[in-house]
């Protein structure tokens, strides 16, 4: 291993002074954007990285930024978080800071947690993620001056610190879109949980799609799972025990799009050949199961690298910015083509 | 918030010393197992969590432990991993320590990253996964002192440190005992990347356990992945080609089962119906595949849970242990019963 680099050789390299090094890791806000960008690029090829201890002295920060692992039901794992993690991690090394990992549970009961580590300031500030309505977190770090950035609305109508999410309402609307320009007009679309926001969102999205293409929208071809533990493929069967049932299921994740593959298959119906199917999420299953599943990829690294660019300014003004997901077309709606009216 | 529990009150609760309360998270060796169990338990109970910057200040800790996200393949995860992850989390917040993440290249290149956080004193040791054969790690952090436990064998000679890691080899056979018990004489193996230690050493329990059952035991049912890009689906027609195939393909993971199962389709032949398929991780995927695939489990929560136990007691003689991977029997296998002979 060679020396490590100095902040001298990434101010030379940059060719801006030491406090411009200085203020892009320990005062970004201070500088303009486009200069941000270029020093952290420099910072990044020359493999920089600040003695977190000492910025510890100097700036009485930690150098670490929380993150809540809310745990799963067992077996379960939520993929797209994971990587959203993953992204996090890497974006915030840039600054030479580091993710302090911890576990808390939902809701009120979990603050506590949030204060210890205030308390004995073992973080900077944090990121949320799995956000619920009524959140309590936001408005509570808001008020306390805590630098924090969501990605997840709570939504509600005041919506505290910066916020970063994904646009399921336009994703769902890309995927109604792909399917009408195949000859589609029944569509159908299952959704998980009915009135909380994350699928009415998506909801809407296939609605007001719907509407505008023309096509047929009606509660009759909406199955949403209810408390009486009704998974995709129970869903799936409801839309297709009707006297005209769609050609076409739009799920509103990947789990219930597989869940109505095995409805079809005790139909001896094959997806993308009989009806198309489409899911949400772009998990790792969906390329890899058979037919492979068309669906919809959240721009996760964009979406952790503007999370950290928010946390460097979370004193400014709340924003909320939502990101368009990209629908990944396979074969389970590729190829299946109807015939006009 | 009610106040914080104090250590007296743990002290209290326990029937212990403060000193043993104060041993149990600072300097676990010195006590005798039941009673770091006994203190740990009452710890948990009452929610207690030491004020880590002060006893930062006090033992010059920083109540942190490192762990390195690998960067993944764009839209690569490894859920094991994530779910391991987690459990780790929670495991150090028994004893009010927490997992700092950070990224590092493999190899030697990204030793450096771990000098840094050492120098900084940003950790107290580390947690380590995906390890490599002659991982340089676990000797330069032997060499330093520094605490650490391997998730995962190194697979050389010499084993620095303590290490837990899943027996792969049994894993198998007690799928291949599995299909053996459901009439099955010849068994094909699908397997990634032939002559890594994690392949050899499943392909080992395939081989041992077929040979203690008599059935054929031959390199013509052995189909690996090689640099060409081939991959589960290539590997199943392969032995689907042979003049007598295989009635059962026990995969080396799940993504190489899955693809099995594309070939399958391909063919008109079901999974678990004409022939069984079996696969190795119990990913998400196993479970809402259709039809359902058996898997093997690794214990997740049983190894995060040792690898603490052991980090506490990192100095002590180096031992490694193998944890039994679980049978997990669904549609692919279950019900498919061939004739005597």
């Amino acid at each position: 291993m060679g020396p490590a680099t100095t902040l001298e050789e990434v101010a030379a390299h940059a060719g801006v002074s030491r406090q411009t090094v200085s203020n892009a890791l320990n005062a970004p806000e201070k500088l303009r954007p486009e200069t941000l960008r270029h020093v952290r690029t420099v910072i990044e090829e020359l493999g920089y990285r600040p003695d977190t201890k000492a910025r510890g002295l100097r700036t009485r920060s930690s150098g670490l930024i929380g993150y809540c692992l809310v745990p799963q039901q067992p077996g379960s794992v939520n993929v797209f978080l994971d990587q959203f993690l993953e992204a996090l991690t890497a974006e915030v090394e840039r600054s030479g800071r580091h993710i302090l990992l911890f576990t808390a549970e939902p809701g009120g009961d979990g603050l506590k947690v949030y204060a210890d580590l205030l308390a004995s300031r073992a973080v900077d500030g944090f990121v949320l993620s799995e956000t619920q309505v009524d959140d309590p977190r936001h408005e509570w770090l808001a008020t306390r001056g805590v630098p924090f950035v969501s990605f997840g609305r709570t939504w509600t109508g005041s919506q505290p610190g910066h916020c970063v999410d994904v646009d399921g309402a336009s994703g769902i609307a890309e995927v109604v879109r792909h399917l009408a320009s195949h000859g589609h007009k029944r569509i159908g679309f299952l959704g998980s949980h009915q009135q909380t926001p994350v699928t009415d969102d998506r909801i809407r999205g296939w609605r007001e799609t719907c509407n505008e293409a023309g096509l047929e929208v009606s509660d009759r071809l909406l199955a949403c799972t209810t408390a009486k533990g009704e998974r995709g493929k129970d869903l799936a069967a409801k839309l297709l025990d009707l006297p005209d049932p769609p050609t076409a299921l739009v799920a509103a994740n990947d789990a219930l799009a597989l869940g109505a593959y095995a409805e079809l298959a005790a139909r001896d119906l094959r997806p993308g050949a009989e009806i198309a199917v489409t899911g949400f999420d772009d998990s790792p299953s969906a390329a890899v199961v058979t037919p492979s599943l068309t669906s919809v990829r959240q721009p996760v690294a964009e979406i952790a690298s503007r999370v950290v660019e928010l946390l460097d300014v979370a004193q400014s003004p709340a924003t909320t910015e939502l990101f368009t997901p990209e629908l990944i077309v396979r074969e389970s709606s590729a190829e299946l083509n109807l015939p006009g009216p």
